[in-house]
């Protein structure tokens, strides 16, 4: 997800809310990560609710929990998952195995160890939609692993024998609602449902299937912590999946799972409270941010002529009692003239993500919308004065 | 390291501190694991020196210092960590670009990957010394990686060509102090110093070498954090160890690092004020831990008849400026009757881990000398109630 983030260190701030210098008309704005630091200034109203306490002898021990299954699952953090799930309704977690991992990240890959075979004669094809998360073809494919291979756009796949399908919901990165496009029998299926959150999406059922992943990155915006979570059906899988984090990490930062308990407490907690589309709850706040910045960027894009943006339906939230329609953490921009859109775009200092490494098209470039305001406002000002072919050159590209 | 650790469910505190029950003459003792919980008195003897506060808002973003090569290392771990091995002299930390992983277990596989090549036409040669940690067989292993395969004993290897070499010194799990023993020129090497810290063996030079692994879990006793580091001579095997943290986990938790800085700023404090050799440094601390155990342990072996264990030399400490001899984390205890010694113990409800797994035979096993003070008493008295032939019997194997 971090692409070559050594490579932009000129690029200040956007993403390094910790070394604020102010962006100036010269800056670099680092739009290709989706670094959720938009939410930091609801944490900020919370003040000293979240401050997370850790002695010197706290979680010295490898063990968090040596009854569980995931052995180095904090309970505390599985009981505030559970609680958080039960308070969105965005997943079954009854009879569920829960396995935390470093960032869904790390998941994703235990899952893809967990569904393959060792003694398989040959590796098990992976496969999503186009277009899909760019990283999942370079977790799968780093390593040359003979267990599993990356295979490309599931709509293009027709190869027989078992496989693994990723979907992706709401999709990362163009915010679609998904489902599984192969469906044949001998495929197994991993949900990453990352942005499955009410300011994102409407929550219209709690997701039920086999695998699912979450991350505390895009739940609340903590993405420096590297906690995620999956929920598990099979008992076999589950174990697999522990397997993998044992052998590659010996379990999971124990202070990261403390904090995120901690977190995802007052969060539960402020929603009972405030109410869960009140702007005192995360969820409302977090919804008004993402529904601002999508008005403005819509703005921006009408009045442009050559940019365009998917659309999205308004559909029944659950959880906030409301029609309302998705505001993805990325924006899928598509420019109608032919040009290397990402290239165009860093042009004018707004790096980006191109389509390619989404297994489409150049005309496409994936743009975090989760950014600080001030590097949002100004990647806003900067793509309102794209005016069409005069603007495309080739000159000075960063 | 951990084995399958969610199946000695049964064999409660001995390894998890956090649920104290307390041990009977049923209780099975888990010495499998290199749990170094024996540290925890002394951090609590420090109190709230050592408590460290994360507010809501602290280290949301993916990011740590974007200017920095290792992009999501914590600028305060990475001065704490050159101060420890300034204080310590146990490493050349000058010029060295520093790596931070989620345990020197994921730096280890970060280091096999930086060091193979992805268009070699031939997975890499992977060796180790036998006896050699039994993780590192397995890490190498478990996804049948196209890059590099596990080649077994580094005494018997005989391949043309490049090959990794693991020297781990401290030796896990026999303690010895060891150098590369393949010495060709095609080799790369990873020094695995896990173990080299005053508490363990007499700190003789700063070590300097091309890669060095360093672990929290080990200096200190904080196995829970999952904090690792690597200094690293060359510029590009840096970058890559970067780049496979980065795909493998986007990062290393930020409350783990902060945790840590703190903590090394403590100890370091405490060198410079009670004096190194002083029972309250840590180092003065811990190493008084560690004679006291192997002096029991060397009593009970003694009488036994049947049991042996390595003799150290005593060397000159640079950090103590005292002769003193090893102390290792585990003891490699070799049974003189034909048995299989890790059956034998399991007979006696201590869980060890045999031989077979370091590639030696199964006459030996490794204990972990890091558990608790009640698990290591009970451990010395069923030790010391084998007396030879009579006792091993097949009946009511746990």
């Amino acid at each position: 997800m971090v692409g070559q983030a050594y490579d932009t260190k000129n690029s200040i701030s956007a993403t390094n809310p910790t070394k604020k210098v102010g962006l100036s008309p010269d800056s670099i704005i680092n739009l290709d990560q989706g670094d959720p630091t938009i939410f930091e200034s609801y944490w900020r109203k919370m003040g000293d609710k979240c401050t997370t306490k850790i002695s010197g002898t706290d979680c010295m021990s490898y063990f968090s929990d040596v009854g569980n299954l995931c052995w180095f699952l904090e309970p505390q953090l599985s009981d505030a998952i559970k609680g958080l799930h039960r308070t969105v309704c965005n997943a079954v977690t009854e009879d569920r195995y829960m396995v935390v991992g470093t960032g869904s990240t790390q998941l994703f890959q235990a899952a893809l160890y967990a569904l393959s075979s060792p003694s398989g004669n040959e590796s098990i094809s992976v496969v999503c939609a186009a277009p899909y998360y760019s990283s999942y073809k370079e977790e799968t494919e780093f390593l040359q692993s003979g267990l599993y291979k990356w295979a490309g756009d599931a709509s293009a796949f027709d190869k027989d024998g078992p496989y693994i399908e990723v979907v992706t919901s709401p999709n990362n990165p163009d915010g679609a609602i998904r489902e599984a496009v192969v469906n044949r029998e001998e495929g197994k299926l991993i949900h990453d449902l990352a942005y499955y959150w009410p300011q994102y999406t409407p929550i219209t059922c709690p997701a039920d299937y086999d695998i699912m992943l979450f991350t505390f990155s895009k739940s609340t915006g903590h993405a420096g912590s590297r906690i995620g979570w999956a929920l598990v059906k099979d008992k076999v899988v589950a174990r697999k999946m522990t397997k993998f984090i044992e052998v590659s990490s010996i379990g999971v930062s124990k202070e990261s799972q403390l904090r995120a308990a901690k977190i995802l407490g007052v969060l539960i907690e402020n929603c009972k409270h405030f109410g869960t589309a009140d702007s005192n709850s995360f969820f409302g706040y977090s919804q008004g941010l993402m529904t601002k910045r999508w008005e403005k960027l819509r703005d921006v894009v009408k009045n442009s002529q050559i940019f365009s943006l998917p659309k999205y339906p308004k559909e029944w939230c659950n959880f906030t009692g409301k029609y309302t329609e998705s505001h993805p953490g990325f924006a899928w921009l598509k420019c109608k003239e032919e040009t290397d859109f990402e290239i165009l775009l860093r042009s004018q200092k707004i790096l980006t993500r191109g389509g390619e490494r989404f297994g489409v098209g150049r005309q496409y470039v994936r743009i975090s919308l989760l950014s600080q305001e001030e590097a949002f406002n100004l990647f806003l000002e900067r793509l309102s004065a794209i005016k069409g072919q005069g603007i495309i050159s080739d000159e000075n590209p960063l």
